[in-house]
């Protein structure tokens, strides 16, 4: 069984060889640019990782693993645009380095791109995962929509909350491992239960996102603290907040709500933390959190491979619960 | 053999059928409502006609069609948002009728969606017309790159603006034609021979686009004569009046490249179009376009069908060149 850190050394060794130096330059560069960020590389790895369950050969599978990581850039490039973000990783985004209309074309041929890389999926499972990466690709649309729908919604409620995020963010790390589960042989009972591994690991994932952004350490989390709470972001703290609050308490959230005054930012993040603490959504968000995370857990249970197969795997899923940034 | 209106109402009975009025609501309409504006559908007819050169029943090729149609139209979509045109088609654009950031994601599903209709070209054909397409889109977006790259450009060669416009607008009616010969059993060297038809047409119908710019009858055109002479656009016949002119017709040219304001705007097109005239470049435009014709036409002539068969694909050739709209 290969670790964690060999698969990831394996992608981004795979993932330098691809050659962005080349014409017109105003449209490859940027995608460059956008890989060369970094990141963590989580949904190649998780391929990668299912493919080796049952198979020593991951190497069928790094196709499938590159197409699935330049997508999930794509869509952080054009979602950077919708959301005018300045900066990613301590870097400038791609419409902020050159133009929105540079973001927008580059975005288009990085999705291209994407599909080139599916594309070279061994031919007895192209069609199996062409169609999944597609279906995938077109709920996490649905994800971004309904997140900036919910931006302009009066109310949002929890489970409303859940299913943007399973769209947005999980059902990618769902794809991943049920690629290359099948692309190693797998049988699909074997490789849906690693897709409700990956979706409930991608919940559980988000909402620890949701956490850090007001509990998290601003040195390690590489983001500003409260953010969310200063964009009056409806994440899974919020809504809760709005539903469990008092009269009283609501009407002094709803007050901060209004308040958009930079000069008030600081006073807005630590009032609005003090009304989730007297309001103990930490706490439910907390266990909504690890509720996602044992049902993970219980689905890799189910996959028919030898326990200590499965040890990389739920190492990862642990590191992403545990971590702080 | 079917004839072109035949093969237009298959198409427009089938992506009739396709349903977006589906959640959410703000991701899917604008695609329903791009689709609606209509357009002559050239691109999914050209399959279906390559098809049908080959076999009768042109239901294999139809998926493959709607798909590349799907794309055509997304590359409008984003086109639009960059170019900052606010009308097509006598309609407000997606990003003037809704906003930027619905145009963008909008048109990435979009994207997806072609994707997915692709997918279902029939198995034995699944991966050659898959990279074909990919390959395709890539050159599309290279050369909406490279408009973008010209317009901040001194000096673009006409050999530049051909290759542009080859990989703008001529490689998808050339993938187009190939994908649906394939499909239909056709050999290489035929789907070869159609798609070099193909691009043959698209730089001719292009070059006609610039010269219907200027020459056109704007109640037919159906939009504004002289648009491309207000926005200095580097057109094959500008390309050539620069490259002709002497040097006091290439000053007043250049004087009235450097005019923007809009209460000269019929004198710069009445002037510019006198400019032309003098220079011969309205003739060196036709005689260019003759010359993709003939090539195309010679293409064609080199298929091995009967060449009755061969009737539409000549007529709709000829109707494309004639057209003044």
């Amino acid at each position: 069984m290969k670790t964690f850190e060999e698969i990831s050394l394996i992608i981004s060794s795979e993932l330098d060889q691809i050659n962005w130096s080349k014409e017109p330059r105003g449209l490859y560069e940027p995608i460059g640019y956008v890989l060369s960020m970094g990141g963590k590389r989580i949904r190649p790895a998780l391929t990668l990782m299912a493919c080796n369950l049952f198979q020593d050969d991951v190497q069928p599978a790094v196709n499938t693993a590159l197409g699935l990581e330049l997508f999930h850039n794509f869509t952080l490039l054009h979602d950077d645009i919708m959301d005018r973000a300045d900066v990613r990783r301590s870097k400038p985004t791609v419409h902020k380095k050159w133009n929105d209309n540079t973001a927008i074309l580059s975005g288009d041929v990085m999705q291209i791109a994407s599909y080139q890389l599916i594309a070279k999926t061994p031919a007895a499972y192209l069609k199996y995962v062409l169609d999944l990466f597609s279906q995938t690709a077109a709920e996490i649309c649905e994800g971004q929509q309904y997140d900036v729908d919910f931006e302009t919604r009066d109310v949002v409620k929890a489970e409303e909350y859940l299913e943007m995020i399973r769209l947005k963010t999980a059902v990618l790390l769902g794809c991943a491992l049920k690629c290359g589960a099948r692309i190693a042989g797998a049988g699909e009972e074997d490789a849906q239960n690693l897709y409700d591994f990956g979706i409930n690991i991608g919940l559980a994932f988000q909402l620890k996102d949701d956490l850090l952004d007001v509990y998290g350490d601003e040195a390690s989390f590489g983001k500003k603290i409260g953010g969310d709470i200063l964009c009056n972001k409806k994440t899974y703290l919020l809504i809760h907040a709005l539903e469990q609050a008092t009269t009283e308490s609501k009407k002094e959230l709803n007050n901060w709500l209004n308040i958009s005054d930079e000069k008030f930012s600081d006073e807005k993040i630590t009032s609005v933390t003090k009304i989730y603490n007297q309001l103990g959504v930490r706490t439910i968000c907390e266990d909504k959190m690890l509720e996602f995370y044992t049902m993970a857990v219980a689905n890799l249970e189910k996959v028919s491979v030898s326990d200590i197969k499965k040890q990389e795997l739920r190492n990862l899923a642990s590191k992403l619960m545990s971590r702080n940034d």
